[in-house]
């Protein structure tokens, strides 16, 4: 079978739910030499921008609402809800941290699989990693290990899976969390292989549920299910041995195509991590590359009330997605191109502040969203931005984006991340503890017990 | 479209998830006459049976297994793990009960979709009705309707979605159950619009975990989850409101074809659970009909010393499934056509003490085992049977079955169940105390709060 062939029904798969669970119980760890400084970097951002999110959307709604349904249970005090004074036990932890981290929709995503992995994986390893005083060491490599395997598989599974309706980041998400909690438990081969299994058995998410409280579910039922699956193999619970790829396994079920090689290539060599992105502002992504372009033009000097009018060229995309012309409320501010490249160029930013109610009808950003114009052009990539500021003085001011800042191209860069994160945690944590817990964050992998991280994170 | 057309898209499909909820929460209960009194008679059976079920396996290793990871988050003692002295959260018991439910084998079928309706919606119910100290009417009631939701989705996208790996009884419900607790919680049409969105982006189970743990798994889950739903949905937890019917909604992504009739037609009318059997035998269905004929021939007095030869005539399916002619430890038993009708003939049941290693080497089980031939016949239908006894004095008595012991035209009846009950539970309990259980699991419908019956179940 060539590499990027995909297969449609496969009676003799190979191995891979032992393939997995060998490289997840047998690949080096930190001590051993198991992953290089660029790889553990990555790990490091992944977690400190998932951390971040998690703080930020911690009293919302969604989280508020899962979490009054958690205490109906009257859930034992094992773990720290981030950014909340409650505390649950470490399977509704990994639920409500779940649910917090995607509520903003700001947090990581490989761009191959559209797959936000460090939702389900994280979320699941902090709350296991806190009870059981575990290294920060400990968790970045079991982050590293999940999200591949997460990943991995949605690589197989991409994109029929999510063409389907699957909602790719709690449906692979399930699988990851379950090898970051075998792996942080030290499971053997066999446990990991049914850890593996019985996450198969629960895949979790819909498409249809977008705009609604169940999309943030998923990475967080996510978590919760993958933890749960390895406490179970740990304690002698089984699952079929081929649970990902038998004829009636989760791979063949759910996928209408699928190529087993996206598993098996260069596994523990290449790690999927290397291709985790993260968002630099708080909306959908085709606006981004414009709004890029916006925050240049406002480090060149350009001020609102100079401006004339801002032309954009854009890919049909973005109107398609973003063409809301007048948003009343902060939700439809995330779908207007307008608004978004009004705040970016006003503020330099548009993280979840610049999307609430009261800024979407300030006075001045109704002012600059009207002086907006985005017209359709041949030859602008997805990727790619054109925007010129008219001066009222008759200057023009043209800025080309070819790969928007937050691509592979264009990483986010830690002070980029440092940011963000200030952006989502201050309000919730003040300024003073938000820095505290973002130094803390940086060192993680030097940190003995998370537990002096996460209560900084209340 | 006809009745019983199959579809395989639909971009205009009818709004089946409100529909339901408003089944769910307008359909009158006990107090005013929802239910006729072969439908209630019919809920009381499913529960009775089911409850026999969940004691008789709650000590086996798949839900000590479980519960030994439930353990870990030290749950609140809220609600009775059937059979069992330890108490849990009303989730774990939910998960822990559905899994002690379907690990013999041994529950209800409904024979149109072989959805094993009671194990995800029951062990949803008596955990959250025992917290809230609700009655025995209201259990039943809302079962009925917990049952009809999980079974007409189910009768929607069979077959297809169990064809295409699917194990129907958990990926439908986690449907049932949130109908069920939605309606004991009285959520309004609204709310139990979300409770089924929430449980729709979490089906469970793939055919693949046959013959593992995981495969009681699925009910658990289901059960877990479908509660879990509810909650949520009661402290404002939302979803889309087209979560089942929607293009990428739970049915359309999971079942390759289906009818949305089978939901809507004479709902409120005609109800799934009428249609709900009960194994007598512990075994897989093929070779029950062959099994009743041995227990006949017992009846009529024929003696295993006294038998030369055992004939059977059987459909192809039985050896296919069951053809296993040296068994050496129990399982393998249950895939024994000749164990089976060997330990028929003998002890006039087959439970699930005559699958244990030591009846199935018991010399003379295996003497018996030894006489049965069983040969594929032609016109033999599967839920028939032709079985001669040839006797060493030279007599043939030859017993003919149209429709075994537990199939719709010939259902177990309330003496036969509550024999079936003794020999789960007989075990756990002891004799005096099942036959307490069974008294008060009869008079259901009249029990002021459901503890009054948990308490006498551990």
């Amino acid at each position: 079978m060539a590499t990027n062939t995909k297969v449609i029904a496969d009676h003799n798969p190979p191995a891979v739910t032992k393939i997995l669970a060998e490289f997840i119980v047998n690949h080096p760890n930190f001590e051993n030499g198991g992953w290089d400084a660029k790889v553990q970097h990555e790990g490091e951002r992944t977690f400190f921008n998932w951390l971040g999110c998690a703080v930020g959307a911690s009293h919302h709604e969604a989280p508020s609402a899962a979490l009054a349904a958690a205490q109906i249970l009257q859930p034992a005090p094992q773990a720290t809800l981030l950014g909340r004074s409650e505390r649950v036990d470490i399977a509704n932890a990994a639920l409500i941290n779940g649910i917090s981290s995607h509520t903003f929709d700001f947090d990581d995503t490989h761009l191959k699989t559209v797959i936000h992995p460090a939702g389900p994986v994280a979320s699941a390893l902090l709350p296991l990693a806190e009870l059981k005083c575990l290294s920060g060491a400990a968790v970045i490599d079991a982050l590293i290990i999940g999200i591949d395997v997460a990943c991995r598989v949605g690589n197989c599974m991409y994109p029929t899976h999510y063409d389907k309706g699957w909602h790719i980041t709690g449906s692979t998400g399930m699988l990851g969390a379950a090898a970051a909690c075998s792996r942080l438990l030290k499971l053997d081969v066999q446990q990991t292989m049914m850890a593996l299994g019985i996450a198969a058995s629960q895949p979790v998410g819909l498409r249809e549920q977008f705009g609604t409280m169940s999309k943030p579910l998923h990475p967080g039922a996510a978590a919760r299910t993958g933890l749960m699956a390895a406490l179970m193999a740990q304690q002698g619970f089984t699952s079929s041995v081929r649970a990902l790829e038998a004829p009636r396994g989760f791979i063949q079920v759910a996928a209408p195509q699928f190529n087993w090689n996206e598993i098996t290539d260069e596994l523990g060599k290449r790690f999927e991590i290397s291709f985790n992105t993260y968002k630099p502002f708080a909306c959908g992504i085709v606006s981004q590359p414009s709004m890029d372009a916006c925050v240049q033009l406002k480090n060149l000097g350009v001020k609102p009330e100079d401006v004339e009018s801002l032309e954009l060229k854009v890919h049909s995309l973005v109107l398609e997605l973003m063409g809301k012309k007048t948003p009343t409320i902060g939700l439809e501010g995330k779908f207007s191109v307008y608004h978004c490249c009004a705040v970016a160029l006003i503020f330099g930013q548009a993280g979840e502040p610049e999307y609430s109610d009261a800024v979407v009808n300030r006075p001045d950003v109704l002012a600059m969203r009207a002086k907006v114009n985005a017209v359709v052009t041949d030859g602008i990539d997805e990727a790619g931005a054109d925007v010129t500021a008219v001066l009222k003085d008759g200057r023009q001011i043209h800025v080309v984006i070819e790969h928007a800042i937050g691509s592979l191209e264009r990483p986010m860069s830690d002070k980029d991340l440092e940011a963000k994160f200030h952006s989502q945690a201050d309000e919730v944590l003040g300024t003073v503890k938000a820095q505290a817990l973002i130094d803390m964050a940086w060192r993680m992998t030097t940190i003995g017990n998370v537990n002096e991280l996460t209560q900084l994170a209340v």
